[in-house]
């Protein structure tokens, strides 16, 4: 298979790392290029990095040379992965497209743009193929890491539900490496993420919708959402109240979750879980401190009384959540003859 | 005013130390007696005590000798508190009521005996009216901690309401002293705890309902409940999603909130809070850390969407969920006069 | 008495809170002027600071103005508090007395100057009287949080020891409120203190030596400090390992620190703790969730075998070693007639 | 190679799960049988053991029927494993080695018992040397964690040191799972581990002597330690003063540190780490949530000052400090011809 070559914006924060960490030893996604905050560029990447993930730092990145995030740092490569933080990313972004540099982005902004495809590869995938018919340079966005972990077990019980209650319990990761000091949240709950909520509920209902070429249609589900922070270091947790359309029982629930398989499965994609939603019987699972898998998510206390259906969902914020759907992203793409 | 003469049973155990702490200093209530299990009978409190909560052992039962839970252990006491753990509670707590002492209890059974009241003070008190009929002795119960808590802002909205769904994050203190090992929940959530939301859901629909002789008629509401368990030592916070029978202003809901007194207010009960419900600006309250009353219930993020309304809910799990609210209700009874 | 009047320099930091809150109904000091960072100089306190300690903002701040650090501002008040970080602090305070007004300082430079005393007033209020000398104004510095805390239970044995063996076990908030983020001392322990080993041993050594009008004589004996960071929010713990120069016996230990007392507690100063060492008996004490004193020192694990002294010390770093000791400095200062 | 075939005492806790962990594919270490507590005798691990190491439970072990601690359930193995807890533990290895087989274990009983070797492979394996003139059966001890841990880095700089100062900072799992409940230790330490102390000086002087058939001669160092336990789940931390008997230059310790092997490298066992101490030379290491390496001891902060040099070393307290010690120890007798 031809090697897609990339370069990563944003390389030494929080998911930048993530990025390089899941790129190593990649089958056919080679890394080309690192930029990282002007401050830094011109530097080898392992001088200045404040490597906080779990292992080393990976040997092939530590003499890479920082580059700046100007399109004439990235002429050579495929695609350009966007891990930059949200104030800054769609001015590089946009810079990039605009000089013919495709890039696929987890940062926010544009999100909701209706020529743009947001995308969660498993659940949503069609969605790409809109890009068969943009004439010049695209833009791909990844959801919101809360999102993306919740889309991700209602593809397959869509058409059941008419709204849905979720209140979600997130890792402090979320915030960044240096997102939450110690004495805010140890011991501590804070029921409020700013801008959570809303990208919730409005990404849920675009990833779940149909996407055209100028416009999407969304699902057209209310989504009430209370986002909250808790004292985990990663695994966001949502707790999903489903108010579904008709009576159902939970085993039938459990079947269609449990047989759930998607285009990254059939072609054995790299990066693909092989079981994408992962249905435990432990009577008090999910749990971030044991059950966090990186790409699958995990799915517990599934129970249904009258029309309503609850699930405890959790899912890695970090890697299926952002680095690594990004990636997964990619080689979907390239499946599909995009890249 | 006459004094009230109680003993307290499960002396040494966290809601009994709580008990113990809140009683020193009382107006009205003098604690005449302790007990604990029978290995400790016949000791000083305060030489078998392991004191955990904050501050030290108060004086007035350092010396204090130890007595059993047989009725003759209890004869000269106007009412006896129980904070016995559960699986000894009833046969105890029987044993009283059947030799002629009347009993306060926190313990979980019987609670929806039909005859028995089951009273959150500024909720229910009303309830407690049937013990006026009574012939004999009575018993009263207090409700689980986190119904305790999530009764009292649901009273002043209670015509409203058509069905809830509520996802409580809820203290490690709730499951006693030694409940949580620090492997089992730190940098954790635990999506279940055993019995929880059956006894959340029956019980509120108890307390808001009405109580008559020799039976109780609930309140009717759908309550779906997920309870959880979060590495937090004090403090049960929920997330209410309540549909409401009509579209309402934020606002209304507020002001009823704030408003709302009742008779342990207007009697200027010694524990009784003079806010009962506090209702906070911050954008990010409430907050175990920041925010916990330990007799009002704190309430923020009050926001209505369509005919969907959300509160986020935090009370002390410990003082307005066990130790306090039986005080309270020896208060309430004494201005009732069935004390 | 004359009421004595202050202002306080970084008064939105967490030093500076807990001065406002140790000050609030203080007996004869008076806060007349509260100064912040530039961009808050003209602001109420209420509105732009971002309280974080326990409790509510003070009601006699809410509506200060907050002023700039320029001795213009603060020609009113009889001596300056500075909480000022310590980038900044030099600068700031010797401006404020060269314009001829008084500092007590917490900030570390010039900690060591030869011409400043440098007060932990139970140990060394004696280092004060070289004031008496002093033509012009003058500058009084508080020791580091962890020295203030060791060279307490030091002074009564201080005869006794050869030299000092030190492991502390410091607080997250010593590092101020954003100091430390979650992901990097949850569950960890970071072995090193930027320049905290160093000022330990110097500071501790100035402290309990000798002060004259323009040098010191050092204690001069070696002290061994290795300082780690732990995961609690409130108070640092430290192990000691004194070396002695002869054999003796705990019990004469537990009794000179026991009857420790000096000129705070001589003259009933409000900020004193009756008891400066409170030697604790549990085998397990001290610990910081347990046996926390906001001015004490609580010492536990008192040994000794060989020539060999064992003591584990706890002391409140915001409130003995920072806002309380500075206050208890102007306190004895006003005693010993120097303000 | 000839297998060696196993059973395992105490197979469902903490570190019987580990051992179960390490021996799975194994290269010539087999379990042959496993034991549990009399009630849980008969029934499959899979079935009754509550799995809380991170990771599933081996597959080969689900099906095992569990056996009880009597010789006759261990009369095909090579060797017995002993993870039992300390109060059980002697009665049935006692009853084993006279019923003629030999064991290996980590429980403390007859740790210093002078005819039993006490074992920590790279640092005394050649105490193992005895056993060659045991006529009978034999039981060999694996040390304390802490001082499995500590007794590394000490190897070889034994012949510098006249005393050493220890303060510990251990993790909450070396307490075992349900140990210390998170009310007690959350944000917390707890300066006291009951009796820890004492084994940590006389096992370290055990290890770093000598070994004779019937005795032992102790190094006979004064060896002060301070056990405090602290917040972090896995990896024991300890701060070394050592008082060395000539100055030396800090670079000579680390290169006597990093240069240490012993048998288990020479012989390239399949448990022994390649390099047994790690020099960091991060300023801020050896950190347990960055740090920690199941069977090296990390090392950091070497200093030397005057006589006095300092170390901070760390090490996983339930692989190097229990379950892999104990596999070490049977590949070092394996490869010594002693099994």
């Amino acid at each position: 298979m031809d090697r897609v070559r990339v370069s990563i914006l944003g390389a030494t924060g929080l998911v930048g790392q993530w990025m390089i960490k899941l790129l190593a030893n990649h089958p056919f996604i080679e890394v080309a290029g690192l930029s990282a905050s002007p401050g830094k560029v011109g530097s080898k990447y392992g001088d200045v990095v404040h490597w906080f993930i779990p292992g080393d730092i990976p040997e092939y990145v530590r003499d890479m040379v920082l580059v700046s995030t100007d399109p004439a740092d990235h002429k050579t490569v495929d695609v350009v992965l966007s891990a930059l933080p949200n104030d800054v990313a769609w001015s590089a972004e946009s810079k990039l497209v605009n000089a013919g540099i495709n890039v696929v982005s987890n940062a926010s902004p544009e999100r909701m743009n209706p020529r743009i495809p947001l995308i969660n590869p498993e659940v949503n995938w069609e969605h790409l193929n809109i890009l068969r018919e943009v004439k010049n340079n695209w833009i791909v966005k990844n959801p919101n890491c809360t999102a993306a972990i919740i889309s991700m077990p209602l593809k397959p019980i869509q058409d059941l539900i008419d709204a849905l209650h979720i209140v979600t319990l997130q890792a402090v990761s979320g915030a960044g490496y240096m997102g939450l000091s110690y004495l805010a949240i140890d011991g501590n709950v804070i029921p409020f993420i700013k801008g959570e909520e809303e990208k919730i509920d409005i990404e849920i209902n675009k990833i779940l919708g149909k996407q055209f070429l100028d416009r999407y249609e969304p699902w057209s589900r209310p989504i009430y959402v209370t986002a909250t922070r808790v004292p985990v270091k990663y695994g966001h947790t949502a707790v999903i109240h489903a108010i579904l359309n008709r009576d159902t029982d939970a085993n039938q629930i459990i079947e269609r979750l449990r047989g759930f398989r998607s285009l990254p499965q059939e072609k054995e994609l790299p990066t693909a879980p092989r079981e994408p939603i992962k249905v435990l019987d432990r009577v008090d699972a999910p749990q971030p401190a044991r059950d966090l898998d990186p790409m699958a998510v995990s799915v517990g206390r599934v129970v249904t009384r009258n029309n309503v259906l609850r699930l405890v969902i959790l899912g890695d914020n970090l890697v299926r959540g952002a680095a690594g759907i990004t990636i997964l992203t990619i080689e979907t793409m390239k499946a599909l003859g995009l890249l």
